[in-house]
């Protein structure tokens, strides 16, 4: 985090580096979480103050796994930036610094108050932040108006976003075990259970081709499809062929755009992402893993909750075990959890925000949703009262994706201006 | 193959170390296999002529992976000896030699010529030694009358056994992938088809929850039935609760003596050994990977061959996949193959090696096949014409297993004695 001190040392901001606590791993080992940063600029009564909030963590990245460039090396080739955090989200951090650098450079006085959060455990559930504004909310809270999340991501490549919702996660890992221990299948295969293979039963009993969970009462957890909100869809510039193009998908789940995004926006979705046998190093071992394990992630909607779909899980789990008939035990460990988050983007600091992007881009923002979890939104809205925002600055081009992440460097420049736009039109809400 | 070089140089052996060839690797390099020693002791022309076949390569092993000792340092406690190898197939090795050494100590003549053939791919499927060992068939191997394989192990601790048969096997690669790159699972999750689920649920169709394998066709490349052998089997000293409890498992698939040595000896079996999604490291990650393996074993037996068992696994797979009615594309690598083996245990050579283990045990041997492969004596018994036996020297005790794998002390000294008289035994065939 130090590097992003220096950075917003240098346009006069002082922060203070906030311990989040300790993390006990799985190995027994305790390790520090990053700290948070909290900044402040201004403190004038007389201005609205907004809440900046962003994060700096970013997913692994491996030069092996098919990456063009080093991934923590920032490189730019033809108008694109490329490194891991460009697009998700050290960059959209870097646009605040940047932003206020160019209203400094122009004498150009600074209509709010800001105040910044940025972390660095938003990947693992913004573990420890919460704790920590907790502590502070009486104090250094209070005077949040506004709360302004720049993160996600444009649905196309023409039209900004502004989102009013985000789906949750909970993950998962799920473990099946034998009594004895790890067996040579040679010797041993065709005289026990295995436990791959009843890993395999389990999971493919819990999603259909689709992905659509299977299992029962998920659907009711649901809230019910809002027609309003289906026209907003309908309206939506997204063109699903276009999208299919950039994931380089031969088919998708849903046909029409209406049908495609309520998939990703109001429904849950499981994904696996990987197994373990006990040894699966890829060399010539044939063995019969004693222990087979599985991780997953469901992303939730409203109304669903981490506590229910936990509950639904495992109870669903433990019931329909039996139906195997195998001696093997199955275990279920809840990981950690985001709740959905929802807002109205009816409200007046929506309409601000819009009246922003018409400066920089001549157009309304489509009124989105995020189908990936932005654990901050449902905690700032709780802990500040004030009214939250996801303005996303990438556009679907800019590819926040597990490797080869990158951002179009005109990107990065209209988002100094629509920064500079959005405090002005917050002065008027 | 050093070491076993100078021990076999320190009781008068010269051996000669051939060269098995280069094996390109999945990555594009190429590296040397190990070579074959092959080695002579005696070439009298009145004697007849023994060879001995075994193997020093060994299954991986970690200390991580819950080691009590360091698995590459011979340690002995309470009268067992712990490390890799000790029971596959190291010490057995190494009996052979100390049964020399023994002889040559009392001055007692070597009443055969014997032949040495090991080597250090058999848990790669002796990748090479075929080539080498057809290349001196006619020189090298026209003279032997006997092969004798001391591999595998007593089905108990009580009786010794002696084996006319060894299952085979044919490893296998299943990959599921998407056309498109890895994807963030909170991103896209509920948008695409993912080739996890889909691998859960193609593996799901594979196996009951037996392992019985559910493809059809297998059932009618197993030779039948055979009365007399059921009879043979039920007549084992094998305690199938003695043999549950040393694996650990809280339930078998055969409730019966004859029901288990069955499934294990004259079925095949299917085994998973591990799935891997494009980035299974354990992190935080939340990816929808875009391509998924398993690597799997199919453990074969009389009449099936490793091509009529490829061929109908990856024509039912291709057969079965539109079902799914996924997008993805599924792929099927058949690997490496081993032959499965069979003899009769009527010969005379069975029934000398039988008398050598009533000098040592006191008991007549059971005559049992192994579940696992053991390559060398098919093409030993192709190139020699000789009459193979494989005679396991390590009880049920005696752990070739993936972890702690040991050796009880007092299974190596009957070892040396069985030997010997063997060597003498077979003088009168």
């Amino acid at each position: 985090m130090y590097w992003l001190k220096e950075q917003m040392g240098s346009v006069g901001i002082t922060c203070e580096a906030v311990a989040t606590g300790i993390q006990e791993m799985l190995n027994g080992e305790s390790i520090d979480l990053p700290p948070v940063i909290l900044a402040q600029l201004g403190a004038s009564p007389n201005k609205k103050t907004l809440l900046v909030y962003g994060y700096v963590d970013v997913e692994p990245a491996d030069k092996k796994d098919d990456w063009k460039t080093e991934p923590f090396k920032l490189a730019e080739k033809d108008g694109q930036l490329y490194g891991r955090g460009v697009a998700d989200n050290k960059a959209t951090v870097m646009l605040w610094i940047s932003a206020i650098e160019m209203l400094q450079k122009h004498n150009i006085d600074i209509p709010l108050n800001i105040k910044f959060c940025f972390e660095g455990m938003a990947h693992c559930g913004s573990l420890g932040v919460e704790w920590v504004l907790r502590k502070r909310s009486e104090l250094w809270l209070q005077d949040v108006d506004f709360v302004c999340i720049t993160d996600g991501q444009w649905l196309g490549n023409r039209k900004p976003c502004l989102s009013y919702g985000a789906r949750g996660v909970c993950q998962f890992r799920i473990e099946v075990t034998t009594e004895g221990r790890d067996l040579h299948s040679g010797v041993h295969g065709g005289a026990v259970y295995e436990p791959m293979a009843d890993l395999c039963w389990i999971l493919d009993h819990l999603t259909d081709v689709t992905g659509k969970i299977t299992i029962p009462g998920i659907d009711k957890l649901i809230s019910p499809p809002n027609e309003k909100e289906q026209e907003l869809f309908e309206s939506l510039d997204f063109d699903i062929e276009e999208y299919q193009k950039s994931i380089g998908a031969s088919e998708l789940t849903g046909t029409s755009k209406v049908q495609l995004l309520t998939r990703i926006w109001r429904c849950p979705s499981l994904s696996i992402h990987g197994m373990e046998g006990g040894h699966s190093d890829g060399s010539c071992k044939r063995v019969i893993p004693s222990k087979a394990f599985a991780n997953l992630s469901v992303h939730i909607v409203p109304n669903m909750t981490p506590d229910r779909v936990n509950n639904l899980i495992v109870n669903y789990l433990n019931m329909f075990w039996p139906k195997r008939r195998s001696p093997n035990s199955i275990k279920i460990y809840p990981q950690h959890c985001v709740y959905p988050w929802i807002t109205k983007y009816s409200l007046p600091h929506f309409e601000a925000a819009n009246r922003a992007i018409r400066h920089v881009y001549g157009v309304d923002a489509d009124f989105t949703r995020q189908s990936r979890p932005i654990p901050a939104a449902l905690i700032l809205q709780h802990l500040t009262g004030g009214s939250v925002i996801v303005m996303p600055l990438n556009s679907r081009d800019d590819a926040p994706e597990v490797v080869n992440e990158k951002l179009q460097l005109r990107t990065y420049i209209n988002g100094i201006k629509t920064i500079i736009a959005y405090l002005f039109e917050l002065t008027s809400v």
